[in-house]
């Protein structure tokens, strides 16, 4: 890497700590306090106190939920699919650790179990001491945290679910199997014949050829696939996508704006009319992305 | 600033220019080259050639243009308002000396004349030098490049216009009256009967109470009024938004999907999809400026 430590000095003498990318460009973010460091089985784990994004968890070295911004992707991940699926009760989050999807998905009425499967207990234990925000949902009822290898899970348990929600890191480390399409193949064995699938799906401006990939691997087992995407603070490029895979709901088209309003869910970033506007695609990513969206 | 030099060096010896933001934030981006440092009568005005960005212009150290994602705020800013006007012919563009919007305002083939209205020669001249992919359309005939201050220009022109588009810094230094209600009261006097105006409308995350008086202002002043959004690599939080003010064309009402798909412009971000889509806020976008959008 450029730096050889995740953390450099400024002229003032304050510690700011900064993700890489590419070897060309890099974001940084003021530390107040490094809260936590650890290193589990699996990768490298982080908790800084921030001083304008709040508690910072990073896996890596890569940002993976601020406090300032976590909302956003959390909100994007469970509403679309919750409010495509007319009436989901059985949802699985993988990965996840965090507790910002699950937390999203609670607040489904229609939602009678959540199942996480995390692989790393470590990244678990960190959010529930520092990140309250995202973590606190974790002692719910309704959610069962399963510290597993979701691979083996998907391809082992008899369980079906109504909705998947792939919350992953990047594919590196613990994380490369589930963009393969066996991994895919099981979801979709698991799924109900009404299930909708939804995953982390990188950066269109940046991973383009894993985006690629990830939409041909869905694309070929379903019937109705896209991208949506969404904009954060934390994330390379701001712009995000997550990859949107269905069995047999059509995220416009079975979409019911009036099921939103009534919900009563106070949203911050999501809302009725985003709900189908972040299925447009700047015309680079539906040029490169055409024969794989099926909507 | 937390670091008293624009340049900072890594661990292997490579120099990174570094755009700093509330003391707390920090973009990178890793330098092959510092093609040209100048300080104007209003800024100070850099070009320096990135590893993965290509040329990135930067005004005062706040990146303006880069190779890699020019594209995006130029599009979004051109071809919203000449799309939502249905036979604009003369176009007003205030700032803009880079060319980008320029360029993508001559690609209408109804456009008779672009008048260019840019306070900073700098700007014009380093763009011109080093950054061919947004300055070489200002050889175009149908193009005036006018070396002025654009608080004056309207102040006492008796030109009128279809459109006019606010291609402005932020609001520090040459561009800080661009912000305030007697220029756009100007604006409005200039723009023809069916006119429409869009204008740098700033960061939704870290800059919403500027929003609020943007937007405060167009919406005392012009019947229609809103926000719309955009995400480039550049601007720090990724999501940026432009203000939308017109006198009689409303954007998504008045708006012909067809007339885009005949265009024959082969669009890289823009679309007919996204024309649309990009006015869709998130919640906390929405709920802020509530009264001042009038759609």
């Amino acid at each position: 890497m450029a730096f050889d430590k995740p953390m450099i000095r400024d002229s003032e003498g304050f510690d700011w700590v900064v993700e890489q990318h590419s070897q060309f460009f890099m974001i940084g973010y003021r530390v107040k306090k490094h809260l936590f460091s650890g290193q589990s089985d699996f990768q490298k784990v982080d908790v800084y106190e921030t001083e304008g994004h709040g508690k910072l968890l990073m896996n890596d070295n890569l940002a993976m939920v601020s406090d300032r911004d976590e909302y956003i992707y959390h909100e994007m991940m469970a509403h679309i699919p919750l409010f495509t699926h007319p009436h989901p009760k059985r949802v699985l989050v993988i990965g996840g650790g965090d507790g910002g999807t699950a937390r999203e998905v609670l607040r489904h009425t229609s939602v009678e179990s959540v199942r996480m499967v995390e692989i790393d207990k470590m990244v678990v234990d960190a959010s529930k001491e520092f990140i309250p925000v995202t973590a606190s949902c974790l002692s719910d009822e309704r959610i069962t945290v399963d510290i597993n290898d979701a691979v083996k899970f998907v391809a082992e348990t008899n369980e079906k679910f109504d909705v998947v929600m792939v919350d992953s890191t990047d594919p590196i480390g613990p994380a490369t199997p589930l963009f393969g399409i066996d991994f895919y193949k099981n979801i979709y064995k698991i799924l109900e014949d009404d299930g909708v699938v939804v995953s982390q799906g990188e950066s269109p401006f940046y991973e383009q050829p894993m985006q690629v990939k990830l939409m041909s691997i869905v694309s070929e087992l379903f019937p109705i696939t896209s991208l949506y995407n969404f904009t954060n603070l934390t994330y390379p490029g701001g712009l995000w996508s997550f990859t949107f895979a269905s069995k047999k709901f059509h995220p416009l088209k079975d979409f019911n704006r009036e099921r939103v309003l009534e919900s009563g869910i106070d949203f911050r970033y999501y809302n009725e009319d985003l709900h189908s506007a972040c299925f447009a695609l700047p015309s680079f990513m539906r040029n490169s992305l055409r024969s794989y969206i099926k909507l």
